[in-house]
């Protein structure tokens, strides 16, 4: 190869790596921002038209997103003293979409200690954006046996995965 | 130095970058894997030789390696709801071999929470083969307060790491 | 843009990575360290003159930090069988300094399953030197839901975030 050709494939790699990077880094943010009960930041995490779909709650759009942190389980949660804690993720980018695929817990005082109060499996599909990755919609599942979950878990790391692929729930 | 020595480092140091989040990734699988019982998935994390031992159980090859998620006590766990969940590792990587040194926790149902069954010292021996990095060696020790579970997290994190290191069990 | 000055950038966006990925390392050394009572692996993670305020208690420069896994409490823990796990981090760095934001949590035995004895906040911030990066000032605040927690996870997150503000504590 030339010179020429090493360096662009080194810029390509490096961007792979940033991708990566930056992706964890917009993940990260999501624990922080909810439980200080920051709703532009939570919103902003998201496209303009991103949706987070959990069981039996449906987040479609920034608005809607922000307001996720004054829901009154949410606040209970928050002044009891919580943590939304995510898992590093298996994550597949190919080009301007990804692929997040992990856990999320909640933990909640109780007493002297704390309680898992959830745990669930995750699905985030994000987007590459003007303004860098963003989540075009995130899937959270309780992890009760339920096949569903299973399925979000599988989904992400069976290999076939194409980050394209519709997450219209059935 | 020269423009070549220049790119000849930086493709080096990518390279490293690379391996690291080749190995992360790897790790990221595990979890999903198991709790969604896809037993081919986690065989192929494992080199062909690669075991597993955990206490009381050994795990040697990749069949035996598959069937792991069709224990009774494993399929009794993912019915009722689990999430095997590892943390950021301390990561020490030499050349074509690896060691990931870190925890590894296992949420299951209790009625509307979860309670964590298990929290464990982890030591994962990774090879770089013609197909990616697999796991040669993964020791779990769950803390219970026996020296053995707290040597594995000593030899991770001591700085005289070795990866090459004999890793068979007392 | 000159072959030179593309090599140039490629040569900060790879320190930049190997920042992020020396950072997460340091991280990933703490809970190891701490559970199988390495006082001096802990100390080493921070500055000579660095600290560690967690609720009630000051660790101040590496003595201090070294004795921490002698204190009874944290005796109790080890002996009973503990597990200190951070989250990945949100992770802000500009130059030679950073600031880390996340979650920790203490996992302790409690008859055939284990506790969360503890989650809490995590600020820390970090100072490049002649020796790697190194933990400059670590406050920890368990989540009780107490306004000092959650103004640990804001200030991470928030955007105008400064890695060089002053952390000292009111």
């Amino acid at each position: 190869m030339t010179l020429e050709e090493r360096l662009k494939t080194l810029e390509k790699r490096v961007r792979q790596l940033e991708d990566r990077a930056e992706i964890l880094q917009l993940m990260a943010t999501y624990g922080p921002a909810v439980d200080s009960r920051n709703g532009d930041i939570v919103a902003e995490l998201w496209t303009e038209d991103g949706h987070y779909r959990t069981d039996g709650l449906d987040f479609a759009g920034r608005e809607e997103l922000a307001a996720l942190v004054e829901l009154p389980g949410h606040r209970q949660y928050v002044d009891a003293g919580s943590a939304h804690v995510l898992s590093l993720p298996h994550l597949v980018i190919e080009d301007d979409r990804a692929v997040a695929t992990g856990y999320s817990r909640v933990y909640v005082v109780q007493g002297d200690g704390h309680r898992v109060a959830r745990t669930s499996a995750n699905r985030w599909e994000l987007v590459r954006t003007a303004g860098g990755w963003r989540v075009q919609s995130r899937i959270n599942r309780r992890l009760t046996g339920a096949e569903e979950a299973r399925q979000l878990l599988h989904g992400g790391v069976a290999g076939g995965d194409d980050p394209a692929v519709d997450s219209s729930p059935p």
